[in-house]
């Protein structure tokens, strides 16, 4: 087994381990909410099952760990937030009238287990949990109020919402790069930024760090989009674990369909390139972070 | 003219100026969204447009006024945000899954005006953006964050969205009262008592204050809704700017459907005397909530 391969593994675990703290935490967080509607609760918790990589908590638990050497409580929180925002968009983009999925994450998507109407609802709870989570007084109120401020501004219509309204309007059309840079920013790329701002805010960053770990947030999550689109048209729905080639029938704006597939791969490295450059700022502490980005541009599902 | 007659009129302008005031500041904060976008801004001021009566953030910007003597800043957004979260739960409540309506406000609801993914994103955005105005550091984040809790909390899976699912799963169902009870506490009234204490939380009301206004507001919202259930039977769509008859049809569980007209205007009744009698708390300085529970016992829309 090569040193390289070796490496792989270690950061697979490190990976894998940051995906279980989340995952306990959103148990956690869950087992709190003792009012909830026990339907709801259900449909929640389907959504939030095991196979979600948790790419996202993943660089915010880093951001943290990599600016004040731990991970706290409100990081943890957050962690769990933004995993929450990202389900919900899954099950909203999911929906008929949207992307009309049947699979996510290997199994049946949230409107096909249950229907439609619990999937709507089930999508609004857990945005609205997610705000709820970080208000929840046990971070501190200065603190709580920039990670929300972060969050919403990335998800909203300025930001998530936009990109998917933007995505959905796209279909069917000439797509010009212009019109995929917005989309892709938007759509995946934001939430990615919002993740590192608010590992960043919880691990009490300087603004120097904060700023350069929004960069690179904002340009690994653009290669992790770049990645996806080139997967969608080389993978199996088995392997991916959500349905594959959705993106061509549907003629989406994507970057294989406005770039193509080699100058797609070049604008993943070319990114990826700049991501590691921006954590020079941090000597060799920055590991984990690198090895992420590397990592996602190696990813195969 | 009566005496009583010159007080509605009296009262139904104070209301109107505090429409008017929800509806600038609305507008302000969109105004202040540069990067929104426009087709989602275009259908979110549709959404938001003048015919709401703005009653929960009347309740909110009264029960600041009565605490501290005046509306703050705070409160002009706390009001705001509250309406941002009603009027998602319309657009999202009215979608063809949920209870499939064609108009709202007397307009055709989003889903019509628009299509179904634009209503359904409208709904994410309005949504998100109710915490990004709270979170937006003009207020105190001490005072912010118990906002965003308060509101996260009536909005959520152990609040409205619990009352929306269980009014769903009632529908063609055999009524009880304590199923009654359960939707419209959780579907109505704890947004208008979240009202009552974001209210509050903004006039920094004493502990006692708050309790009280919180009590106060979840009667008269549980009255509101048997009244919007009377009026359901009782009036034309013309008048209510909303489908009538609708919830009959859908065998809904409503209070005239469980307990009949009449126990349910005598349950109206009492819920009124009882939000009335809390305000004795604040000697005189109450007449304006008094005022409000007594005209939502008489709307006829």
């Amino acid at each position: 087994m090569s040193a390289a391969r070796i490496t792989d593994t270690a950061f697979d675990n490190q990976l894998r381990q940051k995906a279980q703290l989340v995952n306990s935490t959103l148990q956690r967080l869950l087992t709190q909410q003792t009012e909830i509607d026990n339907n709801l609760k259900k449909a929640i918790e389907y959504t939030l099952q095991g196979k979600g990589k948790r790419i996202r908590a993943a660089v915010l638990l880093w951001c943290c760990e990599l600016v004040s050497g731990k991970i706290n409580h409100g990081a943890e929180v957050a962690a769990a937030a933004i995993e929450m925002v990202h389900t919900y968009s899954l099950v909203h983009d999911d929906l008929p009238a949207m992307d009309d999925d049947d699979l996510r994450r290997g199994l049946p998507t949230c409107h096909k287990a249950f229907d439609e109407a619990t999937a709507i609802l089930t999508g609004d709870a857990l945005l609205t949990l997610a705000f709820e989570v970080l208000a929840n007084r046990v971070i501190e109120p200065a603190i709580a109020v920039r990670l929300i401020s972060q969050l919403a501004m990335a998800a909203g219509a300025a930001g998530m919402i936009a990109g998917q309204a933007a995505d959905l309007r796209a279909e069917n059309g000439q797509g010009t790069q212009e019109l995929l840079e917005y989309i892709h920013t938007n759509k995946t790329a934001k939430i990615f930024r919002c993740a590192a701002a608010m590992g960043a805010i919880c691990g009490q960053a300087t603004e120097a760090e904060l700023e350069c770990l929004c960069e690179y947030g904002l340009k690994i999550g653009l290669a992790f989009q770049i990645a996806d689109d080139i997967l969608d048209v080389s993978a199996s729905a088995d392997h991916l674990g959500k349905t594959a080639g959705k993106d061509a029938r549907a003629a989406k704006c994507t970057y294989p369909s406005v770039l193509g597939l080699e100058k797609s791969r070049q604008l993943q490295q070319k990114l990826t390139n700049e991501a590691v450059k921006l954590l020079e700022l941090f000597g060799g502490k920055a590991q984990a972070l690198q090895n992420l980005a590397t990592a996602l541009l190696q990813r195969t599902r």
